[in-house]
């Protein structure tokens, strides 16, 4: 028992997407179906469509940046009502009963969560993602997108938004706290705006000055450009967090010299290869490297309701369904300002 | 007008150390004279002795875990008394302005702290350290160390002990957390006295099972072998701390495997050359890498106290000054459980 829902699928690793249609399953009782609206285009469906972070599931349908409405729920579920705007993430279950299930961590589910797309449900049936008409979620694993976000500009918060908001909150980002962000691009462009509206100064960190206006009219009050070596000096000590959300092999030991005592540089984007770091650069100001992944349901919601609070949403520029492969290709060569998102009423359109 | 007094020195880089004589200033107001009774053997005594970290003063006299009594007070002291036991730790003097100084972290003083030796007075004067009969220190940078410890095994505290205290303190071992500590050392052995008498459950990782017996009386509760892989795979994220207290270039990787979710691996050893690590070891369960360096003065007074309380001092062995050149051969060849301790009173004698 399922239904037919219209997809646009990678059929194969590194294949062009391509339409199709798949089937969402029945409602179960605590189920919810959502017609979708937007999903953003995260970095990441790129490298699980190419299998770049190992075996992958094909056919794919990305997406796990997912904004839509809901169109009907299931006999048990309580938290939403047919035509509710609502948010789906990076993961659609857990086993909800290990430690980090309970405390609302379900990214660290120690049974492994069950993933957006490319993952295998607890039913053992295959998933599929946000670049749909429709998808069926459980309720706990459904986040509410408050009234004063466009389902268009939130539908991004739903990974980039939770990617760096968690750790700019854990590590304290507020007022009287200087904020670094490595990289403006779909994540940087994110922490930026997160980082200001929490009350931080923040300074950019790119490799060139191109988009300079474009992160001061974001929020930040400085930006420098890192292949500018003066940089380094003139920044030296300055910065409580660092917020890193490219994916390059970056001079480590350069930039935790940027930071106060007791900072923190933490990693949200990552290169595949080994960094260099010496010990000493650590030692010599109790200083931090720590990383952070995605955030969990809870802390979702908590930063959809900030986000609503301080109208916030991500830059973006929306596509239709055939768009698709050339926006990948855009990604690739990170000519976006900042977020591809897909307007799902062209798929299957 | 300064006093003569009898100590060790290095007459240069790498040389013997030898006996000698040299000069105290006459008290400053705020200063207290101290007979020395022991002074530690740290091995960074050994590393700044031989040049390892670069270029230094000669003749060096080494020593900055310092136990004796109050000999003599400046007339502005009133927080000392002559026969009082007193401490002194890796620095004498600080700017005392800046913003590090007035948060009680004068390790970090934007202006430079004065090393207890091989550093150079803010009056511009060599400083030599406690491998001597007397030494004078500013009273700010003097510690009362507490009834219940005896003065030999005391020493070692100021360096060894507040190195490990300050970051299992800052990190959170206690009561229901899992600590592990790398190496089984002058520091090491403090770390597991000081994180077991905190409440933590400790484990030793030793390349060898060979102290096993003296790690478990110390207060571990579970002691393992790193050259046994199995270790890897069998503590698997079981710990919230890892206290990497040796300087050898270690697998970071593996040893971030070892971390729960949210834990932190803390340097206090170092290896000169750099260390490797892939930032999905961090991101992949929101980890963090730190580094420490010794701590405030408040705080390593809170730690000798912390220390009294809980009976705690250094296991030593005791030495006369003519003993020091052998003793450096056997802390090059960790020939010694845990730390030498200088008896002051056979230096000149």
């Amino acid at each position: 028992m399922s239904t037919t829902t219209h997809a646009i699928a990678a059929p194969a690793p590194g294949a062009p997407l391509a339409p199709t249609t798949i089937e969402r399953r029945d409602l179960r009782p605590e189920d919810v179906l959502i017609d979708i609206a937007y999903a953003g285009i995260c970095h990441s469906d790129l490298h699980q469509a190419k299998e770049d972070w190992g075996q992958a599931i094909f056919p794919m349908v990305p997406g796990h940046e997912i904004a839509g409405v809901v169109a009907a729920v299931g006999s048990a579920v309580t938290k939403y009502q047919v035509g509710d705007r609502v948010g789906v993430g990076c993961m659609v279950d857990s086993c909800g009963e290990c430690e980090y299930c309970l405390a609302g961590t379900e990214q660290f589910c120690v049974n492994g969560n069950v993933q957006t797309y490319n993952s295998v449900g607890l039913d053992g049936e295959n998933t599929y993602g946000g670049y749909s008409n429709q998808i069926v979620v459980k309720d706990a694993f459904v986040c509410r997108i408050p009234e004063g976000i466009d389902l268009d500009v939130a539908a991004p918060l739903l990974c980039a938004g939770i990617t760096t908001y968690s750790p700019l909150h854990h590590w304290g980002a507020g007022p009287g706290k200087k904020v670094a962000v490595i990289g403006l691009g779909g994540l940087g462009h994110m922490a930026v705006k997160i980082a200001a509206a929490m009350g931080a100064e923040v300074t950019v960190l790119s490799q060139s000055l191109k988009k300079q206006e474009d992160g001061l009219k974001l929020g930040a009050s400085e930006y420098y450009a890192t292949s500018d070596e003066s940089t380094f000096d003139v920044l030296r000590g300055k910065f409580d967090i660092i917020l890193n959300t490219v994916s390059a092999k970056l001079p480590v030991d350069a930039y935790l010299g940027l930071l106060r005592v007791g900072g923190a540089m933490v990693n949200v984007g990552a290169p595949g290869e080994p960094l260099a770091y010496n010990a000493f650069s650590l030692i010599g100001g109790n200083k931090v490297l720590a990383g952070s992944m995605i955030g969990g349901i809870a802390e979702t919601q908590e930063m959809l309701d900030f986000c609503a609070k301080h109208g916030i949403g991500a830059e973006i520029e929306t596509i239709s369904a055939d768009k698709v492969n050339e926006a990948y290709e855009r990604v690739e060569n990170s000519d976006v300002r900042y977020r591809f998102v897909i307007d799902a009423s062209t798929i299957g359109a």
